[in-house]
């Protein structure tokens, strides 16, 4: 069976599941998306694409974005980005405070919201504008000068996000963050605000599934260590709560936001973007899971 | 032995302890104070006081303030106020976050800084202009009109307290701050921010040992429920993971404040303030301590 | 009104509440007990008794027995008894594992069951026959030659006590417990299955009350600063997570078990026991608490 | 290059850092194992097998036994095996009880040890004798019929293993075992102490790395959905708290041991066994971590 049929079956198979999931709905702009909404687009490292389904709208990545951050600190930064933020799994929900308390300051791995925060405290002194270049290195590296923050979801997470005000806070009263409070969660907010459609994130995260090389503009952005480094966190790292769980089901690195979309890669192999509002109890796409799950398993591509 | 003579034999007992201490020097202002200052200040509720050191001198009372913060709000608000501050004692050092993330945002007792954080979002509901009625009150009870805020003082503390932000944050996160964060900051710089002297503070904290009633201006503030209640926070939360300790050593309800001073008192007897800036590991005064101790051991006047 | 005035009539006041609380029935020795039983005795030192209800009737004194343990321990061995137990209240629920786990193995206090524990591992060291010790002792201060201990009960306890068993586990990983796990548990489980009524255990307190000195045998057991130390444990620790709630509402030291006692005593005049079977949700007797508030507020006698 | 080759390479690069691990000391029977021991087995699912160093040598697999447990439980019981045990990577170093309190006595996953000893007490009521179907199974999927447990290990770590009886005792009091505490601890002690040899590992081990197929009897322990979720929690927790290190470095799912020994597998491919007794202050093999990383960037053949 070839991509195109698995895709097309997928999209059968998960359609009945879409008004399992729950919307998140903690600010209007996530909370208003149709639920029912599902896409699925696969980009080979070969060229080929295959796509089904609402592929083509734009949804808010949120915390996909970490991954985008983290990738661009190291390639500036190098190694050092890891002095500031550890690389384990948390056993903690995804914003937990205890945890960071307890290890003075410094986060478990950049893809708890602690962790990105500090990665976003790097990028305002690695970089003059770091919005505009966050924006410049997502679209290099996806091939769509027209991907954008959207502000007003990021006001609006601005408004509510009380217990990331705590968390930079309470980083920054064990010295872990050099900036300015507001400014480094406005920046936070902004990058994970980004629009983009399961095209675009595909393309994009050839990055890493291509060892660092963009495949757009061939640039060569991480060393081999950054990219394991960066694929062995997503591995470990990238579902709150339930990356073990991902681990199984799926086999793949990958990461997800709340946002309803998920990425998975392959190295050497593809990059696979899947999209779905409803999220299931652990924060994460409930149908991207599932849909993610039946095509590793349909097409034997995990890593195990 | 008369208290006069008590007074003096433990200032020339404690002088020598005076450099053991360390002075709190997070910030500039309390940082260059001379930690050999010492003074002492009783007043017994039937008008006779007695004084000895450097009891005319001022300083900043710091966490002292918050026993006059919830004597205020009880005083306006009623029982109400304990629906958003829990009563019992704490097991963790006095600024730490654990215990409020697992207890869903409602701190332990109004003597920790959140708990004291709470109940300053209250005062700002409650009170047009809750700093001036602070003020008001303190002057009012202690009968000393010049009773003044230090504004370097609140804008030092303003400017380091990340910790303090992250407490606020997570309690709104949590929904039990009602205001904007930062005025609750502020305003809670400002109450922490009072300087006064021992005699002031004595005769302040009359208004506790009096049951409730204002020793200058004879006002009811606090009913005699009220005022239990309040004794035994100070007998229980008074001195961070100290209480057990003094509770002890002196056997007295009080209070005491990174800035050297201490506030005990025995209902219906007297109120007794010290200062000394030197703080042993506990963050309390260490020969503040002391001169407690000694004190109900020579007069044998402690609740036991 | 006289002092057998005042209990006859908080009989009848907290009869209508017998049936609010809840028996403990985790073994079936509590939970068979009558739960509308109750009964108060107060003994002053003056020499004086006044008794209501069910005042004759045994009952199973459990974690009241902390306190006599305590006594024993520090008569025998002195002020090194808190190398090995702190003395500061415990923010957690009595038989919490988390803070012992990061103190190192060290108890918060004496009468939380991890504390109590490491007081029995002391015992066992400091006599050859500990558990007859305990009864020579308890005996001989209550005045009362038939307290025993209950088999059944202690049996009972031994046999679903998974937690205690972890904490003592726990505790001797952290080297803090010296003698096999077994034998510490044997004892502690026959020290809580003491059964006493109201008059014994009144008259076993006023000990406490009394400064140290036995009121049967006048022998000095504690010297007064031991004295002054185990009553201010009794003051901030004396009921779990209800000892600030305890400590406004009664204003007295104390000490309450999960058979429905509590024991308060007012140093130099009394010693006060009251049971009630029925335990409100903190784990203390719901009609004992209420007794008691009544008491202090009518004889107007609490500590502050 | 050839495995040959490479093998040899390893160990002549890995021989100067012997000295730097530090060989586990809380029981005599590890403490005097000769710390410049190095071995190293391969086995290739295709038959072919290399070796290096001391690869002949038996020692203690200690916690490498947690897979087989968990191997031979899901072969029996099938998936209700994870209604019991978690299968989340933990964020607190391998033995904590802190988050086994929060999360009423359900363990994280498999591999710390409080899911293992869950693990042990589902194999009691499992198989009629437990013990003799481990050894039996671990035989038969390494081929080895001479595997022995070390009584003289097992009980040394009884001994000594108050933690261990801690974890037991808490997850009881929640209900989470089922057996006697002391047979449970018994069992598992028995299971932790078998010795074998890098050979022996390396060849018990393709049963993983087949898919859940014995490479000696032909036999299917595992379904395929089986295999991958035992894969998926190598991978996510294999390594306490060190497990994103050694997805970054190594890059394949695999479990250590305090007796220095590790296994690796690539699914499909081959089974890699390692032994060096010195551990890193994560309590994993210093040499043995180094020499697996070592490999896979060799022979580019880790999962990324």
């Amino acid at each position: 069976m070839n991509y195109h049929d698995i895709l097309a079956r997928i999209q059968e198979e998960v359609l009945p599941l879409s008004n399992k999931g729950k919307v998140a709905d903690y600010i209007p702009q996530l909370a208003k998306v149709d639920p029912s909404k599902f896409g699925m687009y696969l980009h080979l490292l070969n060229g080929q694409s295959y796509a089904v389904g609402d592929w083509e709208e734009r949804f808010s990545i949120q915390s996909i974005s970490k991954v985008l951050m983290l990738c661009m600190a190291v390639s500036k930064l190098g190694e050092k980005v890891y002095e500031r933020v550890n690389v384990e799994p948390s056993g903690d929900p995804f914003n937990s405070l205890v945890q960071l308390e307890y290890e003075r300051g410094i986060p478990r791995n950049p893809f708890i919201n602690a962790g990105a925060l500090v990665i976003t405290d790097m990028l305002i002194d690695a970089f003059n504008d770091p919005k505009q270049s966050f924006l410049d290195f997502t679209r290099a590296v996806s091939g769509h000068l027209d991907v954008q923050c959207n502000p007003a979801v990021a006001e609006s997470e601005r408004r509510c996000g009380f217990k990331n005000s705590a968390i930079v806070n309470l980083m920054k009263s064990f010295g872990n963050i050099k900036n300015e409070v507001d400014r480094v969660l406005d920046l936070y907010y902004d990058f994970c605000s980004v629009d983009m459609n399961c095209q675009q994130l595909a393309q994009a995260f050839c990055l890493i599934a291509n060892h660092g090389r963009g495949i757009v503009n061939d640039q060569k952005y991480l060393s081999e260590s950054q990219f394991k480094r960066i694929t062995a966190i997503m591995m470990t790292c990238g579902f709150y709560d339930e990356a073990g769980e991902f681990a199984f089901k799926v086999g793949l690195p990958g990461k997800s936001g709340v946002g309803g979309g998920i990425i998975a890669i392959l190295p050497n192999e593809f990059s696979l973007a899947v999209w779905s509002p409803g999220l299931n109890e652990k924060g994460n796409s409930l149908v991207g899971m599932k849909a993610l799950e039946i095509f590793t398993t349909q097409t034997a591509c995990s890593i195990f």
